[in-house]
């Protein structure tokens, strides 16, 4: 087989939303899916046999972490990353292009690639699109992504579209340089709010030919009126047959409101990071468990939602674990939040088949948004 | 039945040390058995069912700290402490005396009872005997203890004796104020490290006749020399057919020195704690795993462990986790930590059993020691 197989098994018909199937190596997995984010080969709060349980079946990790700690040699060593971190299903890892730009300190940008300092310990680092793939073609991954210049927002059009021949450049070095046949290659589209440059970047890619179209530099700070106007935009000119990654998206809604746009995979460190400040999702909206209102309340978390965590845990209980700082609350939080999402993304994909997606989406954030 | 059932098993014949079981309302149970300490309804970093299949059969929780928070009223409200954190097996808890004295700051102390202020806020509050029953008999665990005046080391002999007296009047009055007969209630003997205050207190404790018997006030700074010595003087007087509990304990040589002069039940918050800051258990003694010689160790955290996380996950990824500050590594640190002093106990019951035991006792000393 190629690198991984993907299959559109239905189609919305309302909406360019879709469901499919998509096979690595490791297994194969129903489309849209949502990825939780293990940075540092690790899903903050969770083990891997909880990440199962929970119903992942692809994970994030960051190859900008794992390259500074603990160093993707050590990572190779150990027989690669899912054998460091004991996860044996699907991984994807992010080429270290967007925290290159958005998380250490830049010093200098050229055509060749960029040299920066760590975030950790200032230490000087260069990555090209050749380094990139060097240290994702180790740490092992299932799909990896391509090196891309990813600018924030807002940003100047000229500086936008110098970006955009940058990544189509480097993303040609990248196919160039990746050598292993078993782990998938996806290029990523670039051109901030632009939508003439987002589309001047999907077709570079398109020529090149990739396995896998990722929207990057979204959900960089514009309005999210702007990311789902280029949403719309791209949706008709994606290749059909191929999965889309959009990444770093996202809420609830945005996860809805990108599978209406036609996007198969997300990734987001959302449910976790709000997971561990006590921001809990229900159906119907989220709450804040530290809430002294919750101090008596003897209901779940999310009283609609059969997550191993609301079955036996009180918000009572939930809430006086964080207010006294203890781990098992943030655990609790963080395992319902990604059941919750996974849960959405399941009855997301079975609307889709009955051609019912506008519908669920709907219905869904009517509730969610406390309008009922 | 009553509150318990206890029942001599085996006995190892050159030594104090027993096998035994011991019935509670919720399970029965088969000792020395330790008891893992969930100070504020929840042992830290785990799950109740990560609990279980660790090997816990009954855990310990502090009517101190859960009086002051979430507040013993909303524990009883929500069904008490079994249902409130979702723990099904037995539980003890303390009475709150050793806290009182040790962790919040103790306002006035007499016949009555004492004045504190809280170790969170300062807020004023009153134990006596009589409080502590009902704060108990709120929270419903399955053993309880009677509220205690614990002295620090060093003290001197008088201020021992007048705490040994006034320990008796309130082990009095607490089996004045119980009223629940599904739930058994130990006394505690005091006398710090002098023989015959130690004797003194047991033999006014005797008389009132308890379902159990706790050693407290040891393992509080003492030389541990001086420990060993007030069990070997009790271990003589101690009813034969009571329970003994050593309390505070322990470390794995605390532990097997605590069996060897017949202790049924300890606790100690020591496996979770040092776990927490990277220090594992293995036969051949405790390393810490943050040391950089960890960080290409692709081996267990201790390769003759049978424990999930040993299992799985290799020192070298644990390493990683801990130099990252990531949760999960103290989680599988805390959960291996148990899991050992859980298999130490096992080992040692099937060692009474065969009459080996302190032959056991040495060979695993002498390996732990770092003998070997």
């Amino acid at each position: 087989m190629s690198s991984i197989e993907f299959k559109v098994l239905a189609e919305d018909g309302r909406s360019y939303a879709r469901r499919g199937e998509l096979k690595t190596r490791r297994n194969s997995f129903i489309t849209p899916v949502f990825m939780p984010v293990g940075t540092q080969a690790t899903v903050k709060g969770l083990t891997t046999p909880e990440l199962k349980n929970c119903g992942a079946e692809v994970i994030l990790c960051n190859a900008y972490h794992l390259y500074l700690r603990p160093g993707h040699d050590i990572i190779k060593e150990a027989g690669g990353l899912h054998k460091f971190m004991n996860w044996p299903k699907s991984i994807l890892t992010d080429s270290g292009g967007f925290q290159v730009f958005s998380l250490a300190k830049l010093n200098s940008i050229d055509d060749e690639g960029c040299v920066f300092q760590s975030h950790i310990d200032g230490s000087y680092h260069q990555f090209t699109p050749e380094k990139s793939m060097d240290v994702q073609m180790d740490l092992g991954a299932d799909i990896i992504m391509a090196f891309d210049q990813c600018v924030g927002y807002p940003v100047d059009y000229e500086e936008a579209r110098q970006a955009v021949v940058r990544t189509s450049s480097w993303a040609e070095r990248c196919l160039e340089a990746h050598k292993n046949s078993g782990q998938a290659l996806f290029g990523i589209v670039q051109g901030n709010v632009f939508p003439d440059l987002r589309l001047d970047s999907l077709n570079d890619l398109k020529k090149m030919g990739f396995p896998g179209y990722a929207i990057g530099g979204l959900s960089v700070g514009e309005p999210r009126e702007d990311m789902y106007e280029i949403l719309d935009v791209l949706a008709p000119h994606l290749p059909a047959e191929k999965p889309r990654y959009l990444m770093g998206v996202g809420t609830p809604e945005d996860l809805l409101e990108g599978i209406y746009r036609g996007m198969d995979m997300f990734d987001c460190v959302f449910p976790t990071r709000t997971g561990r400040t006590g921001s809990i999702f229900t159906r119907t909206g989220r709450i804040n468990i530290r809430n002294a209102r919750y101090a008596r309340d003897f209901t779940p978390m999310d009283p609609n939602c059969a997550c191993s965590a609301c079955q036996n845990y009180s918000r009572a209980y939930i809430h006086h674990l964080f207010k006294q700082k203890e781990i098992v609350g943030l655990r609790l939080s963080s395992y319902h939040n990604l059941y919750f999402l996974f849960n959405i993304m399941e009855q997301a994909r079975e609307a889709i088949d009955q051609g019912l997606f506008s519908q669920y989406k709907d219905d869904f954030l009517y509730s969610y948004r406390g309008k009922m």
